[in-house]
């Protein structure tokens, strides 16, 4: 019974904060705000950050009920526009109608350490917006104006390696996201002189990499994940072999960043840096995985998407009852149903699709969006038990010619999958 | 004739350009351009680079007519939301009424230098504004966009000394606006160890100072302006006797972020930095100038706001006609006419009015509104030529007690101009 | 037949390489040498870092004998100088003195690396000084220069902590001496907020600590090392609890370097750094080892120093034979036998002598001639295997009084063991 | 009288400081000095710091006449090793014969500032030490061990530019010994793109430039100064005019360090740095003063080196008769006789020899020492009153030919004067 009075004093004391944090919020706002806000800003984050997560998610709500546009004022300034075409009234619609919220964030975002509890704010949100689809407009707002900070323009693209602080190191560890690393020991191999790892970094968050891409300089093609992540593998020191910058593995960092995307122009920074740096480079490609191949070729999507005639789509959905045949007999992965996998795979892959119409791998609409293309499936390429589950141990390389991006690019939005001639004869 | 020729293959040439980057324009906003941004921005930009004044303005013409929210659009997102309440509407009205050339800013930051250049496109803008209204809309865009990304919480106080890199001083010597810096041994006097200079940098214009301030390391509230720039006299090393921190002079260096405030966030950052550095800091103060004193008793502006009874403005009436018969007859200004042009000053800076709606001076306003306390009017305190135009010699100590800033503040905006007793008794 | 062929050629080869280098060094000591010195010792550098040992061998045998000083030279100089006390006769005697070998080593120096190699030469001599005792000219010729350029004004004190660069790190790891790291999370906890470690960088190695020293931030002079390395201990934030300063572990990285003493220097710029960061610290202290008590307690060496008298010797004696018996039984040891030992400890390091004429401990030693306090002796400190066999698990404090350094130092070198009161009892 | 009296007090307190100094000193050589030294060394410069001339130079005469080797030490020494060829006894002659003072040197130099400190006494020893030549051992000694604390390996190589800090700049203003900068305006023309500047650091005085070079990135080997020192020509800012560079100025600011050679490692160094940064560059030389041509051409020093026959050398003497005739005349250079000046110049470079023997210009001796090639002689070259004093407005271009510098050097050195075809021709 104690405890129940304790618990209820510390739930009276949090309710009070969260009123005391919506008073700053309206000053905040209010035409007295702006001179003060630094002051204020911290303050208002100082109680947040002390709050539990029961009354933070009052203070979401708040943010989604409170803050919204005042419709009569946007009609009001439509219609005044309309008549009189004067600027002055567009520029009423346009603050009309955007919600005070953004502009509270914005004064939020003053304080010291502002962006980083804001990008948390946003995490929290994030995983909230089931249970309350009411949230959809508050993160709305927060993806506007992260998207509008993260800017390529404003991030600074950093090398990782073993001259790197430390507790960087251990952020790389914690957050490498396709292959696990496995200690320092592992790490060390992924730095060393035939190794990149590359990261962005934001000036206010400038302890925390947003996103990060390793590459291994290798002398062709790579057509399994196993050598490039070998610890005992000696590291190739003659820059002469380094012919193919392979981007073998990207890691995103910060959940609260969700749908800011920074992989893209990561990948091709990179590159660039890369060719400076060894201009011997032919290739730059992945080694990617599929991480939806098992998935589609068990379900009923069809395939659908040019270039296959209603044939060609027959043929390959026998195909597929063929496989799922062999692969229900739970029987190893004979070398001739992998040849028969390979080919469903490349049928999949040629049917990417730009928006989510069509089934797709999301890697693959990735990297085909971004312009690379879909160069080489391998395989036996990936031993790992979460390789096999997802795509049967195959990968695929994408290839990205500097050149040719922004075409491949034009015309995979146009409809096309940009292919090497070897992956189309896959199916023909 | 031949000329003439040139000439218009020049400004075909030109339009050519223009047309090209309407098209990257286009194209950036495209679905297809997210992906490719960063390229296409920077070509786009590369264009608008080369370009001559009159194309760049044909160019801010068609932002301000192609690039505007389709009303209908909003209006139907508007009965929509009406109807449904379903957040995802409500996304869309903010979404509608955002100028699409919002979105173009932000993918032209993509590119290298984006943010220099749009800077710089918004001081062309606003040097436009008078002659062409229409761009009011397209400068409220950038001035929206450039307040989020020039955010305090992103910019990065540096002190300006001795040791910093001689380009940066060079622009130090060129942006001092209050009291002009006469070359490079007028600097190095202000940057001695009793003086200080601080500026705030944006990591995405790291060589560019946006703002800078003075400060002087005295024993005593200075009277006047004469002997903090004394370039010969000997600086004070010792820091027992560094009192007060006398804020004398404050500049903008950026004309493509006005309306962007800053410089209230960075006197109060140099205010704390100052006082963890030398804890025995008492006053932090201000020597200002009075831009508009001359021209606001020169004028019929009539002294009407509180604290003024309907008595007291007509006395005050009384004495501005006598001062002027004074000042109109040329004679040097004797003690008594700067006894009462300095009650009359008292009297005009004590209405200092929040908004315009009372005749006020623009610097008493933002010190007032920052929650500075009018603390002293000194006589004889500027010996200038303009100091003399402008306020007949007269300078005024702002005072900054950074335990009463907010509450000061709150009751400037509330209607009340914070003064020391010697200020008011100037004129009781 | 064929390896024995291959074996005699790459023996031909080193001989040939040897002959070049030093041919290379003769004429960097000649007098065309000067002016192309640097790109000579590169030349000669690059030779010796491709030879194997024995060829080393060959090559400091002839340091040894090759470039000595020239007897009949010193004494015509200083006849001369006896006869005529000019100057430049006493320069002479002083140039004729120096083996060339010096004037060699410091044009080697001059070549990028040169310093990193010469350091390495030296260890190597060192490990064959026992071997080959003509080396032993050589080996003081190398120590005196590398006294001269390894001077404490020269080097650089730097706090490693989990920001340093990995590649530090991992040497901290490999050359700690005292209480072996045992991997990234043991180091990681001697690099939290309670605790500090400093290492001495030279510029010409500057990826390279010379020496380290790791000190606790703890509120009592501590009696166990246990608690000071347990890893899972909850570090102490509060800065408020730093009241002593513990110096538990010193340990020197280059082996090369045997003989230039640093470990003093380091330890009082480490104090007078803390005392700066932390002005509320009161003591500084160590918790340091007794590497020599076990061996002396079981030798023949008397108890003979002053303060003893010849009764109290005698006494002492008699205890060391009963503990001897104790011991030699093999049964744990009880808390009477510790007191017993503890005492004997006391006694021990009670007779500390500056110079090697009396049986004395080199960490005690060490500590003394630094000027530091014998404060406390304590039992049950140490329960690791190495600390049971050296010193039966005890451990001693000695304290820093940055006050009295200079005066216990001297008082030392006098002949008195500086001893706290309670050391003093423990044989009273 | 009063003033006499305050005089004769101050004189009495610098004496007994004196006393202390040396004191210090002893204590600092004595067993008991190693440890506490540091403290100690400080103790001392800062004693030292405060005294006056007379009393600095009681302190060099005391370093003269009380810190000298032991002679009869050093006897003993030499005797002992000839008898026993025991290395330690060989140790024992050479640190006998070290003067003591070598070794307080290398304590002093332990305190902070102490290089800078020592630098500084060097400096004010050889402004002595033609009034005191009891100096010259002490002299000696200071030279022999900044000579090894100043190795090229240890010392810094920066580029200096408009990025630097404000405080460097003003002294290379300052210190500029060839073609006086006249201001920062001057200064900044020398830091634009196509002129390099280049200054050497020593770890322990990291603000202070020791030597510098400036360096002319143009299309063509330049024949006169003017247009490389003319503020007003716009910088040619394309990479591939950069043909040759031109050393047109080096400059010493410690006098300190005098005889410390540093200018040959500067410009080999420099030499490899800007071929690195651009490997377009075909030419590497210098536009050189000639300051000995005048005086040499007006002295009795015969023309006398090979490779001049006796005949030649009775020409030469002729010629040289007829351009006194000429120049005593007080007459114009006409083109003439400047021809002839020009051919005498290159009789008198070819004779340069690389010790003082022979008169020879100390420009042309440091250069052709270097390995550099006397190129050509130029006339009408430099136009200022010193050039014109000097050398009649004739400068040279030494080149340096990196592949041919080691073999230039020895063949100087041997005897031969390299030069181009052109240059022996002007006397053939």
């Amino acid at each position: 019974m104690f405890e129940a009075l304790k618990q209820a004093r510390k739930q009276s004391a949090q309710k009070t904060e969260l009123k005391r944090l919506l008073s700053d919020c309206d000053r905040l706002l209010g035409e007295a705000g702006e001179s003060i806000s630094v002051s204020l800003a911290r303050q208002a984050l100082g109680r947040f950050h002390k709050m539990d997560q029961d009354t933070r998610l009052g203070f979401y709500d708040t943010l989604a009920s409170r803050y919204n546009p005042n419709l009569a004022e946007i009609e009001k300034a439509v219609a005044a526009y309309t008549a009189s075409k004067d600027p002055r009234d567009l520029i009423r619609i346009t603050q009309a109608a955007e919600p005070p919220r953004q502009e509270l964030l914005r004064r939020l975002n003053r304080a010291p350490e502002g962006t980083a509890i804001i990008v948390q704010m946003r995490e929290e949100i994030l995983g909230r917006l089931k249970k309350s689809p009411q949230l959809a407009a508050v993160d709305a707002d927060f993806e506007h104006l992260l998207s509008s900070w993260f800017n390529p323009g404003f991030l600074r693209l950093e090398k990782i390696d073993w001259n790197s602080p430390a507790h960087l190191l251990e952020k790389i560890i914690q957050h490498e996201a396709v292959h696990a690393i496995d200690g320092w020991a592992d790490l060390r191999r992924r730095l060393e002189q035939d190794r990149r790892l590359f990261a962005y970094f934001h000036p206010a968050l400038p302890d925390e990499p947003l996103i990060f891409v390793e590459v291994a300089l290798v002398p062709d093609m790579p057509a399994a994940i196993g050598p490039l992540l070998d610890r005992k593998a000696t590291p190739d020191s003659d820059r002469k072999n380094y012919k193919v910058a392979t981007f073998y593995s990207i890691s995103n960092c910060q959940p609260g960043l969700k749908g800011i995307h920074l992989g893209n122009f990561l990948i091709k920074r990179v590159a660039e840096y890369l060719k400076a740096e060894f201009p011997s480079l032919k290739t730059f490609c992945t080694l990617s995985p599929i991480p939806t191949l098992a998935s589609f070729l068990s379900s009923r999507h069809p395939f659908e998407r040019t270039p296959f005639s209603p044939k060609q789509s027959v043929e390959l959905q026998a195909l597929r009852e063929e496989v799922r045949g062999f692969l229900a007999s739970g029987a190893e992965h004979s070398e001739s149903t992998l040849a028969l996998i390979q080919k469903l795979c490349a049928a999949y892959l040629l049917q990417t699709s730009p928006d989510e119409q069509i089934a797709s791998d999301p890697v693959a609409r990735f990297h085909l969006n971004n312009g690379a293309r879909l160069e080489r499936i391998n395989v036996n390429a990936d031993p790992s038990a979460k390789g096999g589950r997802q795509s049967f141990g195959l990968m695929v390389n994408y290839a990205y010619d500097l050149g040719d991006i922004e075409t491949n690019h034009e015309r995979f939005v146009a409809g096309e999958v940009i292919a090497s001639r070897q992956v189309k004869n896959l199916i023909s």
